[in-house]
């Protein structure tokens, strides 16, 4: 029976984890926060998963390297300096990194790329998002991760792409431009909507979680399958053969 | 200059037709309704697009048929035998019958049946629209062309999986079922939502339409195509290459 | 420190309203079912809570009534005929019956009857829900709540104006008419939307609940309060001073 | 008959103004823009209306003043110093200055105002609004106007309590805070959303304009009842009666 370690085990998805390690049938090899001994962790775990925190990464990273041992990271908030860690890892041992771990959000993303790539850049892309209240970063990391697949499906870069925190005089839209808004509140589980906007005509793609229970089951599913695969970066498509 | 007649030319979509027709920079026709000659309309256009009613459907038909001209139908409310006479008329001339003329309906029509072919039949589909006051037929012909894509998607058929008008002690969902809800109220030009609900988590995809001419510019493009075509039946997406 | 009697306690509200009683910190006096002893439960509680089914209505308030125990009723599909037996109990005990036992619905229907009394009869007024996929009524209790509250607003009766399950050639919408759609899928705890569709605007009002606790929280909100009336019948905006 | 001049003329609400003083009945006096003859057109016209720019409001005040005319003002992207002017100018004419001239806004702002003044500071309150590509400012006129209704029904100043432009780590949301966030994108004539989020349960209150006629008929309705007014500065609300 295959352990599962938990970082950040202590956070709003630590719960959640361990109900869907034990709905799943795996062992929960423990669980660590910061300052805990995540090389322990790492070395009593087949195969760990991180929700805690992009200050954390590097050591973490480090850890499951040392003990040659998958990771699967659902941390937001991470900015480039970390996807270059993350690249440097998945050298020598397994890594799926992903803004969101639902099947629903994967398939949306799918959809989103489609729709991105066929309407041509005459409909403009709009990515709004909810969360609770207690959420510290935005955009969400899902709403980046639309955002990357409506990119990808339009053949540019998102960054030279990107309209976020639009307030006061902003002028004009720009062509081309996938424009980001976060809405805070309550006690949303995560809403995300992708509206592709034409002339008289639109097209809104959306996906809602009604807790997160949906996050710790497609995390413990790509953990499983992360087990099997080769070191490597691996995402969430390739978990769902999508 | 090509010149396209419109059958149903005092409907609501008639003047938005007359609109399309100059934008695109074609000539028109002519127009015709209830009990006027449309064998002498269909003699004087080079292609015709009927937005009338299903009752004129035959005679419609058989007019173009007699001039050898190709027609795209727009006309809601068509049944098991009206699809019958198209069939029919397409072993002559060209007929491309659609729910729905606009791009952006065609493109949400794919999306959908992607999301079902790989969401599997425990995500249940409903789909709800919502028309002006005025419409007098439920669901609208986008609904279901909107289910019939999520049929095929399913390799289902739709007749056999439809839950229509749900009132009173329906019981639970049946296993599979495509939902159908229909609104009416107010000007609404043409609001669709597909959701796919699954377990704690749920994805819309939807389209709104602005306004009617929406519907008659892609009827227009429709016709241009159809123009090129050899008899047969034809659909939205082959004219937009999706 | 009250005690609280579940009827229904193995439906779906069962386990929430528990937990809801022990959040409140109240005692929880037992429940039962479909054939359970319903008035030794009577008799032992201050406040009975009943979730279970229309059937059983008569025999949960006979037995109420028997022990001069108040009740809120939360059951959904009540006919006219339930409500005679709502009545004629109320001249003995204290009943709360209410079509939903949230804070947010109750708010909601105030504002839906102020919006329908205000805008007037040329905005049309539809309501939409949407609820899991085991629920076995249409429109929802909830739905008709609103809808009541809508007709309430324009000073009709809402049974010689309601238009439900739309479907085939229906006619175009009747004037003044309040229509109702019901989605179902998934595990949806409970959407609904207002929608007053006016000449080229619209207004909707909407509720969603995140899961089913608001409504055991409401329930025994209503039921502490309903303890401390007189015999009659109430409504859960009486409970929360709107 | 009474004549109406346009000040911001050829901006998208002038053909709109024209079509709706037609439909009333009036007469349009004429349209001046930038650079134009304002004070010949107050002159000739016995109500301006005003969808011009912030930039212009000083000369068009002075004007109006100068000619004693009352003055109906829906310019967006107004700040403290365009208010001060606008209460200097009514001590001498009747003035209207509004976020959104439509009744279906007017209602909503009502509403928003009920809601939060009823619900308690542990709902959050969101408003998000989507507008066309071309519109520079954000948010919107009318999102600040569903603001200040809010605002005023928890009795805060809104300008303490506003949250906008989330981006980056913005850390949890503040307690009481109205958050806006802007979409633009397409041929949107104008939607906007109050989300009330509390435990578990929210509330949505929307509208949605089809079109800028909504706009230039409630201007329009607000340019007649302004002209029986005494010096003043006056709300649409007042206008509606609501």
């Amino acid at each position: 029976m295959a352990k599962v370690g938990i970082i950040g085990s202590k956070g709003r998805m630590g719960q959640a984890l361990v109900d869907a390690i034990n709905e799943a049938g795996l062992e929960h090899a423990g669980g660590v926060d910061k300052g805990d001994d995540i090389a322990g962790l790492a070395a009593a775990s087949d195969v760990l998963v991180d929700f805690s925190s992009p200050h954390a990464l590097e050591t973490n990273l480090a850890a499951c390297n040392f003990a040659k041992k998958p990771i699967v990271i659902g941390t937001t908030g991470l900015e480039e300096r970390h996807h270059w860690l993350i690249d440097d890892a998945a050298q020598d041992i397994a890594v799926l990194q992903t803004g969101n771990t639902s099947l629903g959000v994967t398939m949306l993303a799918a959809l989103v790329k489609e729709a991105a790539s066929r309407l041509g850049a005459d409909w403009d892309i709009e990515i709004v998002e909810m969360h609770h209240r207690m959420k510290v970063d935005a955009p969400s990391g899902t709403a980046l991760l639309l955002g990357e697949a409506a990119a990808a499906g339009r053949y540019v870069d998102l960054a030279d792409n990107s309209e976020r925190g639009r307030d006061g005089i902003t002028g004009a839209r720009k062509e081309g431009a996938i424009g980001f808004a976060s809405l805070r509140g309550g006690t949303v589980a995560g809403d995300h909507s992708v509206i592709l906007a034409g002339n008289e005509e639109s097209i809104t793609l959306s996906h809602r979680a009604e807790n997160r229970m949906i996050f710790a089951r497609g995390a413990v599913k790509a953990a499983i399958w992360l087990m099997q695969q080769k070191p490597g970066r691996y995402n969430m498509p390739e978990v769902l053969g999508l």
